[in-house]
């Protein structure tokens, strides 16, 4: 495209901006650019479909104890074939919890790593085969690579990055270090989302063209409480100083396994939108006052975010943010298909051809919850609703990681999918910043996304 | 903002943009500009607030008598002071069924006017106070404006215009003539519309900062029926050439009331995205066969369309269309305040502070419901009821429309919500040709959207 092309085609959103306030920036558009794709080294191989070793016995490290960390300790519990090695925390009495976690089981206490920055140490420990993160959002990237680069496979909270830059590190280290890293996205492995992506598999739904997700929870209370929040208020000072969708792949997992992104399509563009913010200011006025600090201080984070996303081959896909407003938990969940449409919330509802013009009725709805059930599902779902963790489907996610680790298969979610699905916390956010200009995805499989026919998980 | 600004802030779209493939252009970019704003005559005075004389009994023209038309006619017979003096048709036997109409409730034939141009002379007679149209899309303008430089007022089925020219051409001739313009959007008028207006209204959901809203039905069938669908088949014959967002108004008319646009905060900009086209194929191939013509047609319209609105306030809107996916019918009409949410689809829900993160039980459901009942409503419903239309909605605006052109009062819908509402059709279309870039939408006021202090229906 020309220079004079390129003119004529910007001219509506120039004429747009010109009248806009643009927000900060924290990286200059060059900066920017740089990230849209990303040179190899010469040596690097894609590690689409990555497997390693067996591991008949999974030596495992987890750091962070708080929130997340300590409920996945205690699920590791009903899981065979682990170990827990080593555990890393900076708040003495959380690294107590976990530890009377492993006692009451009857392990072995684990090796203790206390402090700032003693996850490094640990990571450089040789008898650890699994680093499971459940730290603040700022710390997974700078610890997924350097546990990757001392040997060590990575399981990583949500999201895995947070830059495109950090993106890119994940990519690149899996590559190079021929290390596993998957980002724990949990909610590939709740209920409805899998029989859902069964009967979109096994073309129930036709051809799923359009899709709708979303991270709709009322996080107010947590995020200004000091005492059993956030570590040191951390999310908090996240939405102080970003806006976009910063926590975007609980929704968007799920649709994008259905979509078989990565995996004969790909994202291939975005354009991003956030309401200005309220929620946070009056909730803080009313708890602290205000003329409090709190009150008072200018959060970028918008309540509701709407992104909307194009896929190469045509298909869109809605993501929504909103973590401070009075509304009722909601991930969305619509499929829309050419033969049928399935939605979670606020129940869960199947509509299909020849009248789908109305959603079945219970009957028919719940036979056909049972004849689509993903067959994990199926095998998992007794033990997993007791052990609970999220009503099941945290520890089906930790089931089937540690069962393709023992079994030297190719995990469920890969590098790619971490990047890819984390990618729209910057993406996001780049694209308010420019008056919701659309935002290219990068293509983390430099080319490769057409390489496997459809998202499949190994030897279920 | 200086070349080299304006060339680094469109560096991410242009990067898109560089590789994407754009679609047709039915106008120049610099045409479209040229409409972002436009001049008046120095005589011409805004029509916010219009009134005009009392008119007792008011002498009606229907224009159009199909699948719209036929049903406004028989409403009618159900409204208090109104004449219907002419009807105007270019079939013969749609003529026949309306004079049966009025036969039967014992009024006066109507003058009749047969075929393509006989509404332009029905426009010249000087015994009609009101014409009513419910011709396609494509003559609503037209029509309007030319019954308006005849001295009649209006009232046009939806879109009331298809592009940003067609919007300006129906604010001016309003302005010029003093003559009113009102587009018949009667999802304003459904119950759960009303209430949760007058919840808002209320201040019973705080501050509402996002809303979505949609026209999602499925009429695939009526699109493709060559007996009894759209005259000519039409409306096929615009999906053809056109993409985004057709019809924008059933669902953005209701939230825009509650948001007070055009009284108090405006749309500033919009960018819309759209899957590629498959439902209008697929179903042709069926019907007709994978080698007829109308499986072998390239049809523009994506199956579904989705438009983020940002206002002049910080709020969003959502906006979809989807008319060709097999899906239950969907206005969503979501309100997303700060005190509290509620949603229509798939089941009227309402969830307030301080449980919000809930829905209502029935039964508090039902006494909110009933507590904030829409005046009109309270006063229309069980007449409404009877008469139908859409459930009662239809009836209660035509209700509406004559009886403040009875009292001499503004219009509930005016001009300038008719050209807004309307304008997406041509933004969503440009939208979409430029890879979604943003695009502004243009302030058909002049600058008098803060005039009026929120959204107020006249004298109920």
């Amino acid at each position: 495209m020309n220079r004079k092309e390129f003119i004529q085609r910007s001219i509506l959103g120039a004429t747009l901006l010109g009248s806009s306030t643009l927000g900060y920036s924290k990286s200059s558009v060059t900066e920017i650019e740089s990230f849209l794709s990303k040179e190899k080294q010469a040596s690097q191989k894609h590690a689409i479909g990555l497997t390693c070793e067996p591991i008949p016995t999974v030596r495992i490290a987890f750091i962070g104890l708080g929130m997340r960390g300590y409920d996945a300790v205690r699920r590791y519990m009903h899981i065979d074939g682990v170990e827990v090695v080593a555990l890393c925390e900076c708040r003495k009495e959380k690294m107590d919890a976990a530890q009377e976690i492993l006692k009451k089981n009857g392990r072995s206490k684990a090796v203790e790593y206390l402090g700032e920055d003693a996850w490094m140490k640990l990571c450089q420990r040789d008898d650890i085969d699994l680093v499971y993160l459940c730290t603040p959002w700022i710390l997974h990237t700078p610890q997924a690579v350097y546990a990757m680069k001392h040997g060590k496979h990575v399981a990583t909270e949500v999201p895995a990055a947070l830059t495109l830059k950090e993106c890119w590190e994940l990519v690149d280290t899996c590559e190079q270090t021929r290390r596993h890293c998957m980002m724990l996205e949990n909610c590939c492995y709740d209920f409805f989302e899998l029989t859902t992506l069964n009967m979109a598999q096994q073309d129930i739904l036709g051809e799923i063209i359009h899709a709708e997700c979303a991270y709709i929870h009322d996080l107010r209370s947590l995020c200004f409480d000091k005492e059993s929040g956030y570590a040191d208020m951390w999310r908090l000072k996240y939405n102080e100083k970003h806006t976009g969708n910063p926590y975007p792949t609980h929704g968007l997992g799920p649709v994008a396994q259905v979509l078989n992104i990565n995996r004969g399509d790909r994202l291939e563009y975005l354009t991003s939108m956030s309401t200005n913010q309220y929620g946070m200011s009056l909730y803080a006025a009313e708890k602290f006052g205000s003329n409090s600090p709190e009150a008072r201080t200018k959060y970028k984070l918008g309540d509701m975010n709407s992104t909307m996303i194009k896929t190469k081959e045509g298909k869109t896909i809605l993501v929504q943010h909103d973590i401070t407003s009075p509304r009722p938990y909601d991930r969305i969940h619509k499929l829309s298909g050419t033969k049928g449409y399935v939605q979670k919330y606020p129940t869960e509802q199947i509509a299909l051809e020849p009248n789908a013009h109305e959603f079945c009725k219970e009957e028919e709805f719940k036979s056909l919850m049972e004849r689509y059930e993903h067959p994990l599902s199926k095998k998992m779902k007794e033990v997993a609703q007791k052990v609970g963790g999220h009503g099941g489907m945290d520890y089906i996610m930790d089931y089937r990681l540690i069962y393709c680790l023992r079994n030297g298969l190719p995990l469920d979610q890969n590098v790619y999918d971490a990047a890819t699905w984390s990618s729209l916390v910057e993406l996001t956010e780049l694209s308010i910043q420019k008056g919701s200009m659309p935002v290219a995805v990068p293509d983390f499989t430099r080319g490769n996304w057409n390489l496997l026919k459809g998202f499949h998980m190994a030897d279920i």
